[in-house]
This record gives structure tokens, sequence and C-alpha cells, in this order.
């Protein structure tokens, strides 16, 4: 009830409390998982062929001597299945107890307490004397042996909760052989068996070769990863979504839609929506799937077409032109938050820049003000480039120059894209309109969402999916397996059509080019320009952009009759 | 389900829906009402004495000889409540068919389409061949003469729906003479009996006007107003709330809540975020109290202290720095949309600057770009005027500036207050930390929460209360009285608890000096600095300012149990 009404006056004397009642409704729900994820007696492991279900081969057991070279103890390694026990394999898993422990890395995710409750109770289903301790402050924390023990009173508020603050998190990485050394000593000293890492593609690939690394040392210690991140941009013929994107879609496609709204009922605005999401635009697509607004950039389009930023801001002119001959002089268009870096005068101008301001940091931190240091970038920028700095408008020229994280390096996530777009397309439409081939109106409004889905309360989904995924690291502890991926398949189907699987990291391995060396890394998925939800917006989106088909999905719902917020 | 599964392939064919399973949901959603307003047959009038429910005095009636003499014939009208057959009152409501306009006013809140619903439904309760009328596109299309016919089959896809869109809504006001003259003309041609006008303070204010100006001409057509705003600043001794406050409020503590939450995972940055309600703070103390941030600014607390800008920089200040003391490099702050006006040095520099702007507005214009408009403007203003203008960061200079509304004025909501505050406390940190009084980091993060609340579904209480406004729209329709408005009391109680009221509009004015006259008008209600909302956050806001206390509330629920998401 709300707060101005008077007769609220009564609960005055009521104390702070620190979990809503919202939060304690939560903590009640109870995550629906695979059924055989619960019955741990009747186990079984089996080990899969070197395919994936789907038929897709191995990522690197196409022959990579990189591969055989770096990982010599685990790239031979075999996917395998936990199955019930009617199931022909023998090997059943051994019932004992374990000691691992559990860390966050990265930026958060909808659904990361649920993977240590998930982990907790399997580790306590193995057997009642199980320890989980958690590392607090990400990789960093790890090193410095921030630990706390976890039970399942500890749990107990964060079931089903949003956000990491259980443990916290950090960017800290987990990359030279003295970390994988202090790590190692670390996890020693505190007696463990296991370590679970919970992170995106970076964290996953260092679980890889800490992996290797302890084993190499002869340490009994293994060391498994769980993948994260509201990007959904971890996607390969093993892994069909990260825990975390369902609702980080789902908070900004509802956001998106009620300003859909808003625009068709004052009738006078477009709104430019950036959403986070800066190496692939798979949170945009789905945004903009859900709810259909009359322009969906998506950076790897952008990318794959060579677009200038002029020819994005014309297309985009070209919508609004004639979306005014029919009277509406408003609408909505989606921007992915890594756009400029798809842009490929772009991400030359700022690969150019970062390098000058590395090259020169200190003599351009002595220079004062933005317009000395803007002369001292043109002076060393290529021609090119300096004519393209000088064609944005000086807002994001300031923010290009002066917003700097601790490496010097241009912060791409805090260049205001959406406002260089409606600057740029002010600018172009006004010319249009000069000549005589627009007579609309632009009025505008910029929104970024990012931070407001990342700790949102998981969606049952991601409840459900991210418990699993704890619950199958725990399997993975007792099977006793190291550089493991804990995988569930078959998403889309209900709980008890789903299986629990563990993928060798190296499995999912690609080459790639990286400082000028070529590196094994669990790729990010970019947007599929072959796919099923890029066709569809292809075939949808002419229609889109002429009329008005928002989709109001609303707020996520936890509660009654199951609603599928899309078709 | 999620777009990125590829066995959504199977749906492609689907064409373009424009209706949601959501909004397919909600529109089963039957408001509840007080169950009189459903049986027409049985109801009666009574009039209510001229003090309120409360016992507080009607607002009007104070012998005020100004209302009198602006308002001689609806001056003294006196409440009137629906009440059923078992009440003594002999009254019996006409049954018979009415032909009514209908137009929204000002900006969207949730639950404005179920006022017309409602008012829909009451009309056809009254008579089968009643007839409603919907004016497009606000005030501006009601004098157009812009209507469409509504029936409840028009407004099935919008039962429990956000946003105006169903008639559009514009800013124009009903001022003029010639302006009621023209509304008198359009709702005689069109033969209708009566008006309703779902809007703000101002267009309720209006209502009063075109009723007694309709009056005064002997014209039958009748005036009612439906009190509307998500800013919540229209209470007074008769309206409890207005409809749309509950759900924006509920939006933005969502919003709040899932940055909170991202601020103690990471640990690492002040999240800034402005909030919409630009006269009263009510929707950000509101969200607050939802929420429990750090720090919680309310204008009218700022305003009353007459803090100045550098003051309260300072009163942030010394939250940072105390947190920081605990570890803590990392909050939530709240500021209101209109925080600026209040605060009296800044208040006196936009008047000051919006008169300089209006008186040359011409010659402004002709000077090219920021710097030369800027040193017009400082030429003009007072000395104490320019030192606050010099004195703010560049960017706020510029919007407060280049960004003018169609008169000139500077357009407040425009101003980023959330970013100025950022700018100032950061440097103002940056000389306490050089003199050795804090040795935090302030890394910072800013939002702004507005449109996304406006045309969100309604909760079950905005759809229950704006369903029951427009029934008893309706029923003063069918009651003949003219300059009322449409009132619901109880609002905190079960609907069947509730009253339904008609309050003459006259009886809510209060006398302003506006524009150097005294006239009446439905004031505004600001955040009452005694009243218990205010008391329990002054009670707490210590202890929420250096702990965390963080309440996470969630998004709005609409199925499933009843949860209340505050105590």
């Amino acid at each position: 009830m709300l707060f101005v009404f008077e007769h609220w006056k009564e609960t005055l004397s009521v104390t702070v409390k620190t979990i809503s009642v919202m939060q304690t409704a939560r903590t009640d729900y109870v995550p629906r998982m695979p059924p055989t994820l619960g019955k741990l007696a009747d186990l079984r492991l089996a080990e899969l062929p070197t395919t994936a279900a789907g038929g897709a081969p191995l990522l690197g057991t196409e022959g990579s001597s990189h591969l055989r070279e770096l990982f010599p103890l685990t790239w031979q390694q075999r996917p395998i299945q936990f199955v019930g026990a009617t199931h022909t394999s023998t090997q059943a898993l051994p019932l004992r107890s374990h000691k691992v422990g559990v860390v966050f890395s990265g930026g958060p995710a909808p659904g990361g307490h649920n993977v240590v409750w998930g982990l907790c109770a399997a580790l306590l289903d193995l057997a009642k004397d199980s320890e989980l301790w958690g590392f607090c402050g990400g990789i960093g924390g790890l090193l410095s042996d921030q630990a706390k023990r976890l039970d399942l009173e500890a749990l107990k508020d964060f079931r089903n909760a949003g956000g990491f603050d259980l443990l916290g998190t950090g960017r800290a990485k987990l990359e030279t052989a003295e970390q994988f050394a202090a790590c190692g000593r670390v996890l020693e000293q505190r007696g463990l068996d296991a370590l679970v890492i919970i992170g995106g593609d970076d964290s996953n690939t260092n679980a890889a070769f800490l992996a290797e690394y302890l084993l190499g040392t002869q340490s009994k210690i293994r060391v498994l990863g769980v993948p994260k991140t509201i990007d959904g941009d971890i996607k390969n013929a093993f892994i069909e979504a990260t825990f975390g994107f369902d609702t980080a879609a789902k908070v900004y496609a509802d956001l998106v839609a009620n300003i859909a709204r808003d625009a068709i009922s004052t009738r006078k605005y477009y709104h430019f929506i950036r959403l986070m999401g800066r190496s692939a635009s798979h949170l945009t697509l789905e945004a903009g799937l859900l709810t259909q607004p009359n322009f969906i950039i998506i950076g790897e389009d952008v990318a794959a077409r060579r677009q200038t930023l002029r020819e994005l801001v014309e297309e985009l002119g070209e919508m609004v032109k004639s979306r005014a001959k029919s009277g509406r002089n408003y609408g909505v268009v989606l921007v992915p938050e890594g756009l400029i870096e798809f842009i490929p005068e772009m991400r030359t101008l700022l690969g150019q820049t970062n390098a000058i301001l590395a090259d020169h940091r200190d003599y351009i931190a002595s220079l004062s003000g933005f317009t000395a240091q803007s002369e001292f970038l043109h002076g060393k920028l290529s021609r090119d480039c300096s004519h393209t700095f000088a064609s944005l408008p000086i807002d994001i020229q300031r923010q290009m120059l002066m917003d700097r994280d601790p490496h010097g390096n241009v912060v791409v996530s805090r260049i205001e894209t959406e406002k260089l777009l409606i600057e740029l397309l002010a600018a172009h439409l006004n010319e249009e309109k000069s000549c005589g081939r627009y007579s609309g109106t632009f009025g505008s409004h910029h929104h970024f969402f990012g931070y407001e889905g990342r700790c949102a309360l998981p969606s049952n989904f991601d409840a459900d999916y991210a418990y699993s995924l704890g619950r199958v690291a725990g399997l993975l502890v007792a099977a006793g397996v190291t550089g493991y991926m804990a995988v569930l398949s078959g998403l889309s189907r209900a709980a008890d059509e789903q299986q629990a699987l563990g993928v060798p990291l190296t499995a999912m391995m690609n080459l790639e080019l990286r400082h000028g060396r070529v590196t094994p890394v669990i790729s990010r998925a970019l947007v599929d320009l072959s796919g099923a939800a890029w066709n569809y917006l292809v075939a949808h989106r002419q229609a889109w952009a002429s009329g008005d088909h928002y989709q109001m999905v609303g707020p996520i719902q936890y509660f009654g009759p199951s609603l599928a917020v899309c078709h």
C-alpha cells in the first residue's frame, strides 16, 4: 500500500526492514530442475561422443596443434552427461564429502545467487559434511583469500534473489603463472577440492588455463566453470543461453514497451534507447523482437554492411521522413551499447585515439582542458580519423577525450551513442527540411538501460536455469573432473526434458589472434546474420518502421498463470 | 520463450501481432469497484456537509469574495455522495441515455483508458442508447472537433492497458472566453450533454471555469473533471491520490532497487537517479521509502531550509565520506526532477534567465554558439546570478541556454540535475581529498526515469481506481451536475468500503497570486514536511545513509497472491 495514505501513520513504529515482502515471497519459490539432478544415488555418468547433441562438431577437436600444446593434459577430454540409473552406463557417482570454493567474476547477472544455492544443495546432498566457501570480491578476493563459509542458512535470503551481493564480484583476471600459483596456494591452504568460477567468456577461458596448470603441478584441485553473462554472447554447440540474459532482456523490453506506449500517446517524440551489450547486440535484438519498435540497430549488421555513421543516420532519416508523411512524428529506436565499435570508421578512430592516448598519456594529462587536448589529438590522428573526430558533436568528442579508464583507454560504454545519433539526425533532418524533402517535427528523448537489468530479480526461467547449473557444477565436483563447464541443454523444453552435461572448456575454444598471438579463447558469439531471430527482424522491420506495432510486454511476472511474454 | 532459441524457427510464419500475450491476459482482469457503482437502479444521491469526511473545512467556502465573483453560479455547490438504496436519502438517480464527450489532457498516467472504460460502462448501464465520444489529441482536438465514437467494442483492447493512445493527449489549455465559446459550439453541434476532462490541476481548474461559463450561457452541457497525474500533487481534503501515481512510483522503485542491488554487488559506483515529478517530490519520496537508498533529496525540504547548491553538495559529501570510512565507496542517491527550482539561488537564476531570454529572444538567436550567448547573458544577469551561472558545469550552462521551449523558456526537465550534482560532488570530494579529509574513490553513474512510468501497465490498484473514477464520472453525468470532480474516497480500504463522491471543483480551490493577479486554482499539493511519509524518512535516513538497507521491491505483479510491496 502507498505511503501517501495517512492511515499509514499506524506503521510508523515499524523498524527498518532489509528484506521486502517481494523478496520474502520469492525465497519460497522452488526452482524446477531435471528430476535426475535431485536423485544423486541413482545418477550415472555417461560419456558423450565428440559431437554435440545437435551434431555440430566440437570446436576444439579439429586437430589444432596449438590446443594440444597449451592444454597437453586437458585437450582430449570428452563431454559427459548425467543420466538416470536406467541408463546403460555403469559409472555411478561417488557420494562423498567435498570442500569447494566458489567465486563470481565480472558483471552481475540475475540468477548468480541461485548457482551458489544449487551448488551448495548438491554438495550437501553428496554428503552432509561437505563445505562450501565463497570468495568475496571476485578473482581479486580469491587471490587475497577473502573467503566466507556458505551453508543453506547463509543462503536463505539469497534464494531466487538478484545481484551478486552475497559475495560481491570484481574485474580482476586470472592470467599469469604467478596468479595461478597464488590461486593454487590459497585453495591448497584452505584444503579445497575444487573451485567453481561463475563468469563470462574470459573467466571461463582462464578457468581452463588454471585447470591445466593445477593438473600440471600434480594438484588434486579441480576447476570448473559456469557460463554467465546478460549479454548472451556465450553461445555455441553446447551452450544455448547464459543465465541472466532472459531476465535482463525482459527488464529492458518492459521499459522499451512503456516508452513506446508513451510515444504513441503523446505523438511528439522520438525515443532513442541504448541497451547494454557491448561486444554483441543480442540484448538489443531480443528486446527489439519482443517490443517491435520502429528501428532496431544491430551492430553486427552495421559491421557486415560496413555502414558509415553518415549512412546509418541517413537510413534513420528515411524512416523519420516516411513516418512524417503519415503524420507520425514520433517513434522508438533501439541502439546497442557497442554500436560505435561496429562502425568501421569509428572503430578505426577509437583504435587510433587509444594508441595516441597511451603513447602520450603524461603529456596529454599536462594539457589543461578539452580544447588543448583535442588539438593535440588532431595533430596525431590520420587525416580520415581527424575528419571523423571533427564531425562528431562536441559532447561526444568530450566524452571520448575526457572519460578514460585507468589504462587511459576511451570508455566506450560511457559514450552516449544515442545522443550522438540524435544530434546527427537532427542536423540531417534540418538539411532535408531546407531542401523541401521533409516537413515534420523532430523532438527527441534519450535513454540508456543497463544497470537496471543486471541485478533484477531473476525470472522463473533464470531462477530455474541458474539453480540447475549450480547443481550440475556440484555433480562435476563429485565426478572428479577438471576443466569442465556446467551445462544444461534443452532449455526451451520443460525441466524434466533437459539434460545435465559437463563440457570440457577446451572443447569450446577457438583460436583468435590477440595482441599478435594466436590464443585459444571461448569466443564471444555475435548475432548470427543468418539466424532465425535476425531473419524475423528482416522480415518485419519494414512494417514496424512505417506503422505502430509496439508490443506491450509488461513487467516480469513471478506468480500466477505462466505468461509467455512473446508469441 | 526467448527468441535466442533455435526451435523458435517454427514460429517464423506467425504474422505480426500488435497485442502481446500480457496485454491479452490483462484485458480479462475485472476491476474491483464499490459494489453500489454497479447497481444503478438502487443508487441514491446524498448531499454531504460542507466539511470533508475527515472534518477538514472545504477550501473554497471560507468566504472568499473572489470565488463568489468568478463563480457566481457554481461557488455554492455542495459535495454529493452516491449511496445504496438503504440510505435515508430519497433522491434516486434518473436512468436515461446521455451523449457524453471525454478528453485526455496533459501527460499520460497509467489507468487513463480505464477511466474511459468505466465511464462508457456506466453510461451504457444508464441506458443502452447512451453515446460516448472521445476527443483526440487533448484540448486542441476538442477545439477542432476531432472526435471518435467509443463503445465497449472499441475499448476492448484498452481495458487495463497503459497509455493514452486510444485518444492521444495534448498540452493545449482551455482558458480564454473565445476557447470556452468554441468548446461550447463543438459540444452543442455534436449534441453532447456533458464533457468529462481527465487531467491535472490546471485542466480541472479550467474545467471549473468552463462549467461556469456554459451555465452562464444557459447551455445545458455539464462539465466534469477526473483527477489525473503521476506526480501525485493533486491531494486535498477530498482527493487521497491521483490515478497513475501508484504505478509510476512502483515502476521507478523497481528500477531504483535493481540499481541499488547492482551498487552492493559491484561496490564501486554511486548511482544518481533523477525521478519524474517537477513541481512536487512525491514520486521521489514514495520510491525512496519503498527502496531505502542512501540519500533522498526532497525539493520541498531543500526549499524550506533555503539550502544552497553548495550546501546540498556538502551534505552529499558528508554521506560519501562517512560511507568511505566503512569501506563503502558506492551508494544510491535519488534526485527529484524539479530540484533546481527548489534551490533558492537556482530559482532566481532561472527566473532572471527566462526573463532575459524572453526580452532578447531575437538578438540571442542571432548570436552564434554558446560562448557568445553565454557572454550576453552574463552581462544582463545580476551579480549573484552571474556568479551562480558561472559556477555551474559547462554542460549544465549549455543545457540552460541551448534547450529552450517554444516560448523561449529554459526547459527545466531537460536539465540533467543528476549530472550537475555528480560533477559538483566530484569536485568537492577532490578538494576534501587534497585536504586529507577523504580517501575513498568516487565512481558514478547517472539515470533519469520518467517516460518509463507514465504509460506502464496500470497496477491492479490503479486499474481499479481509474475504472471506478470513470464510473463515478458517469454517475455525475446522470446526476445532472456540472463543475464537479469524480472522487473515490477510502482508497486504502477494500473496494466495498470505498465511497463514490462528486466534489464541486470550486470547493477545492485556493487563491494564488499568478502573474500579479489573485487567481483561484486547484493547488498543487507539495510534500508535507509535517506528514507521516516525510517523518518516516527523517526517522530512518541516518541509518539508510550509513548502512545498506536497500529494499528489493521487484516489478509490479498482476497475478497470483496479492503482494503489498511495502510493509
